[in-house]
């Protein structure tokens, strides 16, 4: 097995040193936050505040190199890996895909790379938020763009699997599209709840019990890291933004002259439904061959579809779709 | 203790009706609902379809009349109570206050009357989704009006503290305008959260993930529950609502000019701290009697403290204040 370099060891880094240490790799991270390197060094993990010296040694290995850090530092990080680790096999982990495909492009040509995107996650942030158990059950996200090298696909793809997680193959222009509806949403209109409800003094938050609970939890998330990713993802959270405020501008109108708000209502149910029946579909196995010349369009269709990579073996990737 | 009589056996009423039977009451139930009342029968508690004789046996026992029923059959429910047990200790445990309060002056002008709101509930609905320790550490608002009866009040805030919950003193008004923030906006972002998420097809469900599931948990609640409360809420829902229009306009305005979020998400994480903070505040204990002049004033400015009542004892209503 290929060894691991992580770059960043906050939530989403810490997690993936610990999973690939319990997955029985040789794994060494290093991050510029000298807080989580020492609590890493503690927890009795190979960590530094070396970031060069770090991707030297994973060019030196040939290891595949994960970058986790805020995305608002990934473009300095990749210039650092196009100087230190030119050609290595790189992936990422942060959660907005369009501009780091591009960055990758620019900073580390020479890369063999595949972006990613594990949906797992918590409020909480840093090294000591992490578990080696984050992953399992996750969707992870490894983008296929036109020009992605599949035999680097197919292995940031068997990383995430051992990790636990299963492969959604999108473009990374999807990812951000359906990640603005189901991650980046979520964060600004908890924001707005919490701010609604704060507004509501002592009474209202005496009174605040499990739909307020639920609906304001993200907005616990550190700041920095809820504006790095909307922010982030600006060109495709814009039109769901404006989905969402057509949506429950419509419920105003209606509330205002008929009273009535049966169809909005009727409408989020539906969309409640819709989850769930996903989540219990019933699922058929698929394979697509990795060097067949269409492979590309067969993986971003599986995902498309709702479908995941649940293996790769024999130059083949072996999922499962609704 | 006092004979208990509830009727509707849904989700809140089954759950008082299950919590009075476990304080040691003697309690019997009625509803409409078939379904639920063979299924009350069926574990073992004293329930009918007659709704009438359950108050008639309420009058000649001087029983604690709790109205359990959807909000939007609150008005004829009142009609049979001021016919069969006009004079009657009475409560409702509905999720808008006003209307009712408005509702039980006209239709049962005698009952010894209490307005009430458990702040608690699931996505559930129907008896079988009721437990006896639904109301455990609970808010329980007991509305106190300028002409509230405060030995009929005194007796329903014990009945709530009875079956695991505290206190929470308000006039109609003020819960009607703390609910819209805290619970009925929920609903109506969740239903937008989850329309929106779901117009994103099968790739958006399946990258689906905490924040997401979380955010539309209540949407799946039954739509003619969620309907009766906003709707029934309309007057205190709009301002509301236009504030969290306002929020997420901003929020759009923002991104679509600067590109930043900064404002909006610290608003967001500033709310989501305050509600951290008012759960974990020390508590000063208050007594507030209840023959004194003021009583009720004291009560409500209580109430508006985010303060609690915990026990009543010897005319006193004993509590805490953050």
């Amino acid at each position: 097995m290929r060894d691991v370099c992580v770059i960043g060891l906050g939530l989403i880094g810490g997690s993936v040193l610990r999973a690939a240490a319990a997955a029985g790799r040789t794994v060494w991270g290093a991050t510029t936050a000298a807080g989580d390197a020492e609590a890493a060094l503690a927890d009795g993990f190979d960590a530094s505040t070396d970031v060069v010296a770090a991707l030297r040694r994973a060019a030196d290995r040939d290891a595949l190199v994960v970058l986790a850090v805020p995305l608002t530092a990934v473009e300095e990080v990749l210039r650092t890996v196009g100087e230190c680790a030119p050609s290595c096999l790189l992936t990422d982990v942060t959660s907005v895909k369009t501009g780091v495909v591009t960055a990758a492009r620019a900073f580390a040509p020479q890369a063999r790379f595949a972006a990613g995107h594990p949906m797992a996650g918590t409020a909480e942030s840093g090294w000591r938020a992490g578990t080696a158990t984050l992953f399992r059950g996750a969707a992870w996200v490894v983008c296929v763009e036109d020009d992605t090298d599949l035999a680097a696909w197919a292995e940031v793809a068997r990383f995430a699997i051992d990790l636990g997680a299963h492969v959604v193959p999108l473009t990374a222009a999807r990812h951000d599209e359906a990640v603005a509806r189901i991650s980046h949403l979520p964060h600004l209109l908890a924001a707005v709840l919490a701010a609604v409800g704060a507004d509501g003094g002592p009474v209202a938050l005496a009174l605040a019990a499990g739909s307020y609970t639920d609906g304001t939890r993200v907005a616990a998330t550190r700041p920095d890291l809820v504006r790095a990713m909307t922010e982030g993802n600006r060109e495709a959270l814009l039109p769901v933004l404006d989905e969402a405020l057509g949506r429950l501008g419509a419920m105003r109108g209606s509330l205002a002259s008929t009273g009535g708000l049966a169809v909005s209502i009727n409408s989020g149910h539906e969309g409640a439904q819709a989850l769930a029946s996903a989540r219990q579909a019933t699922l058929s196995g698929v394979r697509v061959a990795l060097d067949a010349p269409d492979a590309r369009n067969g993986l971003r269709a599986l995902g498309e579809r709702g479908g995941r990579i649940t293996a790769l073996a024999d130059g083949t990737a072996i999922g499962e779709v609704p």
